[in-house]
């Protein structure tokens, strides 16, 4: 365990994408695979372009019902050896414009140059970054 | 959309990975990264030797306390025109033997060549397949 806290999350700032953990407002999880962008204690997602099989998207209704969020960023491969996660769990809510909003945009559009094509328009997810959790393999 | 809940079940039974989410007793959610298999309207994922941050894991506690889980398996490229994904809700339940446990441990060893040198022994999470949601790019 060489990583520290900063060093797990610029692991997993570094990963094109993470899976978001919410709760439904009937307790049942849901999970979805994001693209995201991390800076200064804060993670951003956005709903994009990237096709969903709705616009109404239940994340969003469940993070305004619920702010707990636990987010997985890992990378897998067939040898086991050279697995590793990076977990971040925190509260978050949903931006429709404004500060953290437009925060979102530029650095998710820093980080995918998909987006330098076609920025992200729609709401953002703002994760105020709690516990961080994290394994890779002993060295 | 030329998959029918089958041909979605089946593309990510042959999947590698999976990402299960549960609900904590506190109703934050939890995410994990699995491995699995799928058989017959059942999935399966067991403790095994792979690397955890603790023996007592959360997933275990948080389905005994709430059966409801989501699982997503998906696939992340560059091209975000490749992107696709397959969502499985259901009803859990931990099994330390017998016939489901019996089960999971052949499907998974049957799946996974890792499992044939060291087949897991830990307990199985059983995942009675509810509603399944797909989504791949229109041809």
């Amino acid at each position: 365990m060489n990583l520290d806290r900063d060093g797990a999350i610029g692991r997993a700032a570094a990963y094109p994408v993470a899976h978001l953990a919410t709760t439904r407002p009937s307790g049942a999880p849901h999970v979805v695979a994001i693209t995201f962008a991390i800076e200064a204690e804060r993670l951003y997602s956005m709903v994009d372009h990237k096709p969903k099989s709705t616009r109404r998207l239940q994340r969003l209704a469940n993070i305004e019902a619920n702010p707990h969020v636990s987010i997985l960023v890992d990378h897998y491969e067939d040898d086991w050896g050279r697995l590793w996660w990076v977990r971040i769990d925190g509260e978050a809510r949903v931006a429709s414009g404004g500060e953290a909003w437009e925060s979102a945009r530029r650095a998710l559009s820093a980080k995918y140059q998909q987006y330098l094509v076609r920025p992200p328009a729609g709401p953002a997810i703002v994760v105020e970054i709690g516990k961080v959790n994290w394994w890779e393999p002993a060295r």
